[in-house]
């Protein structure tokens, strides 16, 4: 066994949360505090990552983990200006695909509205809007306000929509967008986190529609994986120790944290940020243990599963087509259609690409296949949805399971169950003696996001600094919340659309509907 | 760091079913094979203990983990049969309580009808038999061959509840049930995995009531913890090694297992039984990992809160009254009335006392509290429930806060989320190389309870005396099975009591209530 190492601070987790807690803690300090990253897999990155493919003239690079950025996102746009990191928008002019039920009926539609009958537009629209009032009613600073709170995370996501949705395409495309979002069904989820999680979004649509200030808004010219490559420089790579998981924290009082690796070594510390997946801070002994609140939101907060592919191609025929690349399914059976949306994943020099997700129980079952049998589904469905050029001009299928991502065991983010948030909210960023926790879930802004990533580990790093008792300069946090006063929450004013138009004849129509459909439940 | 020590096969946990597993196996290999079991916590007994208290002329033993079995309960009470411990039934003579919304509301009733009003008493009895129908439609062998698995792991029990009582008492009453049977509220559970839980155990009621065949119908003349102590004495304490974590599990395929302990001890093994609650499965470290589905189960299991109190008093004055100690509190404010159920607990020797359960969000919010604020609160509670006697009288309070038990965290079980049970299921029993399962939550009879823990421990350890390749003894499993299709199951057997004949009337009172009810809901 080594002799113990001094360090000021040990930050756990070298993702985008640990990576940016670490170098603000830098700046903060002005390089007077020493700092190690430990991170327990062999590469850093956390949940970016990325693959080099075949393109048309030699190789490329593709985000096989997180890859969006949007303006709405001030922390991670700021850093990444900071870092000189540029972005492009995301490709989306064209029409987009819809798939209803199966690979048969394939959909081809323009803007926000997809080709449903009318009536199941109303009902998506009449959820959507009631979704977004639910939201507005959670506030992100203090959730437990929400008078709905208990009622709320009693039930899951799934019950919401199957109450709410006349229609079962539309209970399809919650859960469509529930496997990209979480890696989860409506099922496994507590109605109130989502709603929690939509609201440090800025709400429903932000969060899944294309376009200014959405989530899906920008994506790095480089990869995102270049952010934490680039943090490491700038932090120095003596500073971060690979393959090196932490397995135990032990803490007095005014003393050194003794931070103790499955290697053996030993770090004595004064403080740690925490910047690991909810799921995961369990898995290290704590002396003394967790206090009961912060081990439940442990243990209540399972990662989802996910599993992403980029498909390759000679040149992007799905644009000659006049299609965007993006496309929805809405398909239940596992076995028949395992994606969930694709994007066009074309790189800023132009090497044409699709990128797609397979999620919630989709991945469950296909992770237990061979990425070869995984290939071919995909494949095959692109070619339903896209046309046969999907298989013809295909250069390479590579693909990301997230679900066997080991200290990891999912993708993209935890998320909590029904009776958690309400239970244990209080514990999710409250210091434990000297160790900080970071990491997106514990984000006060785009929980779950890259930015929310950034976001927390600047606010940890600053908690940190606080106790080392160092003069600040302004803080990102600072500066972010004078962005917020400044501008309000720009992304929170309703967005109506060709929707609006709608509502009230909608109304009128629906009043004879409303009888038809009550008396038939009445009788089943 | 140690040199390896060589044994046959590892038990992984000091439970109940762990000794059960290594008993079984010294019998099954006729002494032939080394074995040893290594428990985490400093104290064998896993989820049984029992507390030393002050009596009246002395002191007594009593059990502050799980302390009831069941003539229904063929495993363990063929155990306690070898191992010549005695039962005793639970005291339940006289008059039971119920506290109604708040502690004023204290009211006294006979046998199992709790004085609600007709209304009330209908709805709970409709609410019982849907369930009933619901549990015997969920095979405790191949639960995923329920045509509505689906549908009922995608709400949690409190949805179900909501959708199908009329009156809050109701809900509350579900609410006091869960929170002794599982630690938990009903919106922390999935219905579909309340209901596997139900139909393991022969049913809702079976799990409920007292009496013949039930649950809770006979307490052990010593302690439910004396049962790992004989266990302990007939596998020799020489194979028992406490205060000795596993912290990893390495495998290789017809190569010996690689057990490491926090210690720094390093086992080789042919064979492991795990026989730790699920969700702390996942807080060692298997190489190669768990396969996905294993790791799910774990991380979408998380135990309950419960803390569990024992009272002893000079005289069971609630006998004198023509009281059995028995009541339940539908109350829902967790400072104004932390218990959910308290029966009799005088001893076999007629020491007398009174036990109890804070569960669920009690649990939650008295976990914080200091044991002197929850000894003022039972006893406050008591004496409104039972009469001032509880507090002139008393002797000792004693409590165990199981929330805050090292390597456990939480009590009574593990119960799985909504969208755990339905995908995951087929992991629960499934071995991993080398590693074998055992434990109350993989049983197939009566999960949860210390039968299950029995059961579990006698099926793996008959799974590795089989690959060990030796003769066997007609095992437990075997004679358990036999007894089964001697007898059928009789505790599936309906039981309709007096709610039967207010059957047919109370349908035809309440046509009309329906009526109104719709109206009412409708408006709302």
């Amino acid at each position: 066994m080594e002799s113990p190492k001094q360090v000021d601070v040990i930050v756990i987790g070298g993702g985008i949360s640990g990576f940016t807690a670490a170098y603000h803690l830098k700046k903060l300090t002005n390089d007077a505090k020493s700092f190690m990253v430990l991170e327990a897999k062999d590469r850093i990155g956390g949940r970016t990552c990325r693959s080099t493919l075949c393109t048309k003239n030699g190789t490329a690079n593709w985000d096989m983990g997180g890859q969006w950025v949007s303006n709405s996102q001030f922390s991670i746009m700021k850093l990444l200006k900071e870092l000189n990191l540029d972005v492009f928008p995301q490709y989306q002019s064209g029409y987009n695909r819809i798939v209803v039920h199966s690979l048969t009926d394939v959909r081809r539609f323009c803007g926000h509205l997809p080709p449903l009958n009318l009536l199941h537009l109303i009902d998506l629209h009449l959820m959507i809007r009631k979704i977004e009032k639910m939201v507005a009613m959670v506030s992100a600073e203090n959730p437990l306000a929400c008078r709905f709170a208990g009622e709320w995370d009693e039930q899951t996501l799934q019950t919401f929509v199957e109450k709410t949705c006349w229609f079962s395409s539309n209970v399809e495309m919650m859960a469509a967008v529930t496997r990209v979002m979480f890696g989860a069904e409506p099922s496994q989820i507590s109605l109130f986190y989502f709603l929690y999680y939509c609201s440090l979004g800025g709400g429903f649509e932000i969060l899944t529609k294309n376009g200014k200030d959405s989530a899906q808004e920008y994506r790095l010219k480089d990869t995102a994986s270049n952010i934490v490559d680039v943090l490491q420089e700038k932090i120095g790579s003596d500073n971060v120790s690979c393959d090196d998981p932490v397995v135990s924290i032990c803490q007095k009082e005014n003393e050194f944290v003794l931070v103790k690796t499955k290697k053996g070594k030993i770090y004595h510390a004064r403080h740690v940020i925490c910047a690991i997946p909810l799921n995961l801070v369990n898995h290290i002994d704590f002396v003394p243990p967790l206090p009961h609140d912060r081990l439940e939101l442990s243990s209540r907060a399972p990662m989802g599963n996910i599993i992403k592919f980029v498909a390759t191609y000679e040149h992007a025929f799905w644009r000659a087509h006049g299609d965007s690349g993006e496309s929805v399914m809405l398909v239940k059976k596992s076995t028949t259609g395992p994606l969930s949306v694709t994007f066009d994943a074309t790189t800023f020099n132009g090497d044409p690409a699709i990128v797609g997700f397979i999620g919630g129980e989709h991945a469950v079952y296909w992770t237990t296949k061979s990425k070869l049998e995984r290939e071919s589904i995909v494949i095959q469905s692109l070619v339903a949805i896209l046309g046969k050029e999907a298989e013809s001009l295909l250069l390479q299928y590579a693909d990301k399971d997230w679900c066997k991502e080991p200290y990891q065991s999912g993708g993209p983010v935890c998320m909590m169950q029904p009776g958690c948030l309400k239970y244990f909210h209080q514990a999710l960023r409250r210091p434990f003696y000297s160790v900080h926790w970071a990491g997106t879930e514990t984000a006060q802004k785009w929980t779950g996001f890259m930015d929310g990533a950034v976001e927390s580990g600047i606010r940890a790093a600053s908690e940190v600094a606080n106790r080392l008792q160092l003069p600040q300069n302004v803080s990102a946090d600072e500066s972010v919340s004078k962005i917020f006063d400044d501008k309000g929450l720009p992304w929170k004013k309703s967005n109506r659309g060709l929707f609006g138009v709608i509502w009230l004849p909608a109304l009128l129509v629906l009043g004879a509907y409303f009888v038809y459909k009550n008396q038939r439940v009445e009788q089943g």
